[in-house]
């Protein structure tokens, strides 16, 4: 695709768009929520109504990935049909309806010398936000950044060019219309690698990165950028049964983990099943398991009680599958699985399923995943799961946040000191 | 001093010292307050009862520190006295008494499926602390991490290095005595500069780095890093007479933001008057600064009026001094005031004397600084005087944390979902 879109000497360079964001950030922190809602207003509506060229734009990208031998599956992700644009402006109204971060008073007292503290919570600052594949990530972010007043640079896949032009001349024309700085929400107009890297240089100029995609993208991010990076690795989530978990609750958290929708981070990977109850509870699971077409790899035990499981390797229990395979190890005990967890876990998501209340709280404090989750489904560690609204990604960074990043998490906060007149003595 | 502590092959590597302070991250998350508070204590009575050693190792620090030639100034950073010492221990007694981040519910919410969701704080993980100088850090470090329930890894300046031992084995003894881990507070036992590089690149076993100390050592430390660095770059920090200020209050707060401890970072550089009253206020400012024995270097203007003030460069106007050398700029309105620091200042601090509610509002949302004070000296911007307790440091990024990073600015969260069998759909 660097041939379709060579960085080209007319474009704007990374130094310059990053400057030409960075000019924004004041305005853009002292926009009132009202006129950040009427641009996702006008973003909505012209999703809506100009669906029709969205549409042809994307297929022409899904007939390059095509012809390119794309994958089916990647396809999918690829294509933006009438009804998802339909969502897309869904979500830009829910966005619209979230409570605007920037301004809120998160802590304030008045000190003995009678001045009065507050920390406020204000944007972040300049964002470049580099992602893959899904076009609707490019509304979404636009609109999370903006609402939560910073800058944002786009740098989509290359395979989606197209589209991510089509709708970043949506976003300059809505921008226009609102009369916001047209400089707020830039897309890189080039699939070059190389801009990737001069971008990451800009650390003066830019405040946060945020890849999303495959590990090679987050891992390389992180080595070469010289500003915070919010790291979106993948998630190797387990669901645990406890020897005391109902059979029925048990096989419907499990299936949901790993079935809802296999590709996805907080998908479950690996299911433990306590060993006192292996012999009545795993049969069962594999077998509703299996009727759902899930491959199962497990350990020696698993495989004596259910035999048309397959040998589990080491590396399975390190691997996110993303699709219908699933790792099954029986634990003696709790504290084996807890170490299975830190072991071979991602700290990202991961469920008990008991009826026990001591080995809930054991499960809960000691395992250091980013959510921990009794008795429910892996799945819903998920910003619109959680009531955060739309999110920009789940984070598997432990510094600054942690799971699903909102609007809250694009900010920061200054602290305000209000006296009459006070000295430090 | 390379020459006195060499990396010796006893020593323990950076990985090894790593890997034996992840190894405690369990154990300290677990740590109820009432045991960490226990260490305190005994920490606090050995600091008192062994002083005499104390002193005795850092006399040694002090004779070979003045036989390399340290300034005055440097020798009384490194100086270790009874009565510093007792202060030292009065600031573990105040960490004691400060309220335990682990634990606490930041977030909680029922969501319309049943599901209960909270947000609860939990520690970091593996901090690495690098600092110059002053030994007493090596104490304030160790307390607040631990309070936090985070592993640290000291490392302090090398001329420090024969009290920040002696420290070291203070602390040792305290924790075995409390019965906890060993590893739990590590000192490096050793000035070789190449070691610091092998930590900055255990990414996979240190969680965050904090560097107190110089630019040179911030930056080299954020380059080299492959993990998360919370900064503490210094201040230039300004305050801003409006026109309508009162004069006592205005120099009031000048004297004490510049005089009162002129080498800290949230000590006040620059001055900024206003046109409108600069014949009226900057005469009698120049002469109560001048009372000081601070020097003046002002712009055109200043000098115009003031004939004593000296002329200032550009480099002057973004210089931490760090002296009792004060810039001054007439500025011909707020908004030429706020240009000023924006471009001129580091973000740290900034402070406005006014009785106009309109200047006080439009300073306060338009200066992105860490602290914006209104009517009081730029040096409260401070853990202790904003009732953080004491602080690990004043951060100037954006990300984590902004300003004093006390015991709160230690921990992470994580998210708790708990069930009664819900599944998404």
């Amino acid at each position: 695709m660097s041939e379709l879109n060579p960085a080209s000497p007319s474009d704007p360079s990374p130094r310059l768009m990053a400057q030409l964001a960075r000019q924004t950030v004041a305005t853009l922190a002292a926009l009132t929520t009202a006129r950040k809602n009427h641009w996702l207003q006008l973003l909505a509506n012209a999703l809506r109504s100009e669906s029709a060229s969205l549409v042809a734009a994307n297929q022409l990208d899904l007939a390059a990935a095509q012809q390119a031998g794309m994958a089916p599956a990647m396809l999918d992700r690829l294509k933006l049909d009438e009804s998802r644009i339909q969502s897309l402006a869904g979500a830009v109204d829910q966005i619209r309806g979230l409570v605007d971060p920037v301004g809120e008073v998160i802590q304030g007292e008045r000190r003995p010398n009678g001045l009065q503290v507050s920390r406020v919570r204000v944007p972040l600052g300049v964002v470049f936000f580099i992602y893959e594949s899904r076009p609707n990530v490019t509304i979404d972010a636009a609109a999370l950044c903006l609402k939560s007043g910073n800058p944002v640079i786009l740098r989509g896949g290359s395979e989606a060019i197209r589209t991510n032009l089509a709708l970043g001349r949506l976003i300059s024309d809505t921008l226009a219309a609102a009369q916001l700085p047209p400089n707020a929400v830039q897309i890189v107009n080039s699939t070059d690698r190389a801009l990737v890297g001069e971008f990451l240089q800009l650390g003066n100029l830019i405040d946060l990165t945020i890849p999303r995609g495959g590990r090679a993208l987050i891992e390389r991010v992180t080595r070469e950028a010289t500003m915070p990076v919010l790291k979106h690795f993948d998630g190797v989530c387990h669901v645990l049964i406890d020897q005391s978990a109902d059979l029925q609750m048990a096989i419907d958290i499990v299936i949901n983990s790993k079935c809802q929708r296999p590709a996805v981070c907080n998908a479950a990977e690996t299911l433990l099943v306590h060993a006192a109850a292996a012999e009545q509870l795993w049969p069962p699971l594999a077998a509703a398991l299996q009727q759902q077409g899930v491959e199962l790899r497990g350990c020696e035990r698993a495989r004596q009680i259910v035999s048309s499981t397959v040998a589990a390797s080491e590396q399975d229990y390190r691997t996110e599958h993303g699709a219908l395979i699933m790792n099954v190890r029986i634990v003696e005990s709790l504290e084996q699985a807890l170490d299975h967890i830190s072991t071979y876990g991602s700290g990202h998501t991961d469920a008990i399923v008991t009826r026990c209340l001591e080995a809930a709280g054991t499960f809960e404090s000691r395992v250091d995943s980013a959510a921990v989750v009794i008795n429910a489904s892996t799945r819903f560690n998920d910003g619109g799961e959680l009531g955060l609204g739309a999110e920009i990604g789940i984070s598997t960074d432990r510094f600054h946040a942690r799971g699903p990043c909102g609007l809250r998490e694009l900010t920061t906060y200054k602290t305000v000191i209000r006296g009459t007149g006070q000295v430090r003595t």
